[in-house]
């Protein structure tokens, strides 16, 4: 493995604290690391090295998914790690901070390799690379490459301007923009589970799959953000990046063992062959919500818009639903469902595939009861892959009951996004990353919806925490037969429903 | 449930005490038997009632999978048993049984709904069924069924003079011919498992499909049964009649739910579309065996020609195997490969679907790793359904192994064949069943190979007891470019080859 250095921005913050020490940590654990790995953390406190670790090492005691009880092996790790303060303006801190990375790299006798980690927030982005480049720390004999972090820009334009800054900078390929939905375990799985199963390629497209349906339902309401939520929303802050990217790699078609250019470059196609929204049909196949009081798990709590820093008239979104088509030979005619939303009935965030019935014309109603054929790629609240088939009932001859089989048993320590996305960033491998082509074309996609919304061209319904969405959700399956699955019933519709039967169906 | 009356011809013999009474006795224990239902045994012993129920209570003690021992269960069981002595040839033993059966059928108050199960040699059947008609045992006022066993038949020619008969006392749609791996609770799951799971239906053809392998293998010699065997061969004991029926069971499409006349309309077509072979060509597509001396688990056996009763100059197969090319739109160009032995390596019945793997022609050597997808339907020694995938290594980043999933968990308790197919025949259900058509057709399509075996046209291939019969088998596969899977080797051939790397393989 290549030495490397990692400088990091935003070393005494929230996001280093809780994902990114775990996450190199567990990489320490499993071999992963360089052998001569050297991380400068940079932050405005004035930390000096030892408290700087003993942060790191408390931030391992935290959030770790391994414990960190084996002092010899701790100290081992904490000894990569130096803390130098700067001032991301201040243009002599940035020659300081060449200075010492020159200096732990001549002490480790490694190359300058060097992975500058920007987990600040975007307004920062672009300053930050400028010094870069001015002040010669990314211009020396190894590779340099940028690791940020979400949001990319605030609409199309945005995104552009920022991007375009980046580039004086850094290259695309050095450009490694992280959504971290691309390193769930289970979305890379997804991947390898189409590339490397034939039978489940042959699946893979129109004639065999009715419906996808990509659902990513929190529980919890803005919580401390809501200066920034209200300015975002649903469709920012979870639809255009996270959601997209899911629809993305559950869309993309791999007949072959695939580089990363290869992923990305299907990826591509994807996000090309979506249909366009024109701003007047958007209200059509996208439905806004915001939540109201209600109650979760049996607390009660409050509506949107009287969570503290939020303005009573805010017509925020918290909830989208969309139907989303793919006009290419694989897709046309299967409607990909995307939802998300705060305060929901339950956390969770999952892909089902719902497959095509050939004969389900031909049945009478009666036999009408065999459940359809369902892969599920779970990533929230537990992950795993399941199929659902049918199997005959042993106890009852003609009868049969669906099943639910597990793709991946015996598993259960998954690694956590972070440790997949910064390994493969540290090799160079940017096939989980997101390339700007899809950045840009996400942002382009959804520039009608931002814009429709702005003008109310769409209504926003209201909907009870601790429900699942407005109704104008279940709605819009409905129309076309369809119904998310595995939604659980509030209790109260529930009780209003006991006498009557259901067959196999969760969601009735 | 109709009341019924069972008369059983052959009583007092092996099949009847090893299978049947187990068979009704857990049906019983199910509830799937009729509240009113009788059994008249039929032998030439001079057996009581009594004699008779003891009988068959022990029986119940030595083979019924779950046990006897609730006696109020077991008297109510065995009250509806009652014996009469009865030679085949002597018809006024028929009038005698009829007024047993009409003094029964009064005594409980049923209808004279008939089963006529003969667990006797097939050189008896044509007398029975003519007595039958004659006696007027047959033609009362309710339903009779015949149910027999095989062989049915030793040629074409046979089968053809003996189902004339049977026609002159029963009509085609009550005549239930047994072959018991019809009745295995995995054919039946085979069967059930496409017709409800599109995901399975959609994958049941050429174009995903790579070869289908159905083998039979047993560990035990001629047994008892040289006499017998001797005459027949694998060819007649297996081939003709099991063999060609799990074949025909995998290659049916089944687009909808089906009615029992659909499945064997279908296995028909399947029947009618197999390519017919010329007595010259036999060789280039069937292997004939016969075992010499070996060991089994580490036991000496001797020679086929070495055991009691046989020729020492026998050139009888122990051993077929053979490529079978269907010729429709579904299956053309995916050899169906059967084989049959005694004295293998190991007892296995099994049906593995490889499927193909279009990204095999673009992988470079070292990708090739990837092991086809398989759905294996197990038999012997257990019964299951698993299907081979693919998956990422958690442990190896890149890098997949194949693993096995089991489609029906949590299942151990099957009932027994006979179980399945007695209670079809009560309840008239013919699915299960062996159609004279396809028995007919069988002995057509066999008729070539007997043939030229008895002419000598074929090599009779010796091979050691213990092993996975002779190498032209294993060529019979490698000229298509597969092998058998699953097969493990004999040991001194791993201990030759141990240092070789072999990757996900078993067969090598």
């Amino acid at each position: 493995m290549e030495p490397i250095t990692i400088v990091l921005f935003g070393a005494t913050g929230d996001l280093a604290k809780r994902k990114i020490y775990p996450a190199l940590y567990n990489l320490f654990l499993d071999n992963k690391l360089p052998r001569s790995f050297s991380l400068i953390g940079l932050g405005r406190r004035e930390w000096t090295d030892a408290s700087f670790q003993a942060n790191v090492e408390q931030s391992l005691r935290d959030f770790s998914r391994r414990q960190a009880n084996d002092p010899a092996l701790l100290k081992e790790f904490l000894q990569a790690f130096r803390y130098s303060v700067l001032d991301i303006g201040q243009k002599k801190d940035y020659q300081k901070l060449l200075l010492l990375i020159e200096q732990r790299e001549e002490q480790l006798r490694i190359p300058p390799n060097r992975m500058f980690y920007l987990s600040v927030g975007p307004e920062f982005f672009e300053t930050i690379a400028a010094n870069i480049q001015d002040s010669g720390l990314g211009s020396a004999n190894g590779w340099k490459r940028l690791v940020i972090e979400k949001p990319f820009g605030h609409d199309l334009q945005s995104a552009r301007d920022l991007n375009q800054k980046l580039s004086n900078a850094f290259a695309e390929d050095e450009i490694y923009r992280i959504d971290h939905y691309l390193g769930k375990p289970m979305v890379q799985r997804l991947e390898s589970l189409q590339q490397t199963n034939p039978v489940i390629q042959a699946l893979w497209n129109n004639r065999h799959i009715a419906n996808v349906q990509i659902t990513a339902n929190e529980t919890v309401g803005v919580e401390e953000r809501a200066g920034y939520y209200d300015h975002v929303g649903a469709i920012r802050d979870m639809f255009q990046n996270h959601m997209l990217q899911l629809l993305m790699m559950t869309a993309i078609q791999l007949p072959q063992k695939s580089a990363s250019d290869k992923v990305r470059f299907k990826k591509k196609q994807v996000m090309e062959a979506l249909e366009p929204l024109q701003k007047q049909d958007v209200g059509a196949s996208v439905i806004r919500g915001q939540y109201e009081a209600g109650s979760i798990q049996g607390k009660p709590v409050i509506g949107y818009t009287s969570e503290p820093g939020i303005a009573p008239a805010s017509k925020n979104d918290t909830f989208i639903a969309a139907r989303l088509q793919i006009d290419d030979y694989f897709w046309r005619g299967v409607p990909f469902y995307i939802r998300t939303g705060k305060r929901m009935k339950e956390k969770s965030t999952r892909i089902v595939i719902e497959f095509k019935d050939p004969s389900k014309q031909t049945l009478s109603a009666s036999e009408d009861l065999i459940a359809p054929n369902l892969l599920v790629i779970e990533m929230s609240p537990h992950e795993g892959i399941t199929l659902q088939i049918n199997t005959k009932d042993p106890q009852h001859k003609g009868e049969f009951k669906p099943i639910h089989i597990d793709l991946h048993p015996g598993e259960k320590d998954f690694p956590e996004a972070y440790e997949n996305l910064i390994h493969d960033a540290m090799h160079g491998d940017a096939t989980f990353f997101a390339h700007w082509d899809e950045v840009e074309m996400s942002w382009a996609w959804v520039e009608p919806i931002l814009e429709a919304f702005e003008e109310n061209l769409v209504p926003l319904h209201p909907y009870a925490a601790g429900t699942n969405g407005p109704v104008e959700s279940d709605a819009l399956l409905a129309q076309d037969g369809y119904h998310w699955w595995f939604d659980t019933k509030p209790e109260q519709e529930i009780e209003a429903e006991e006498g009557k039967q259901y067959a196999y169906n969760t969601n009735h």
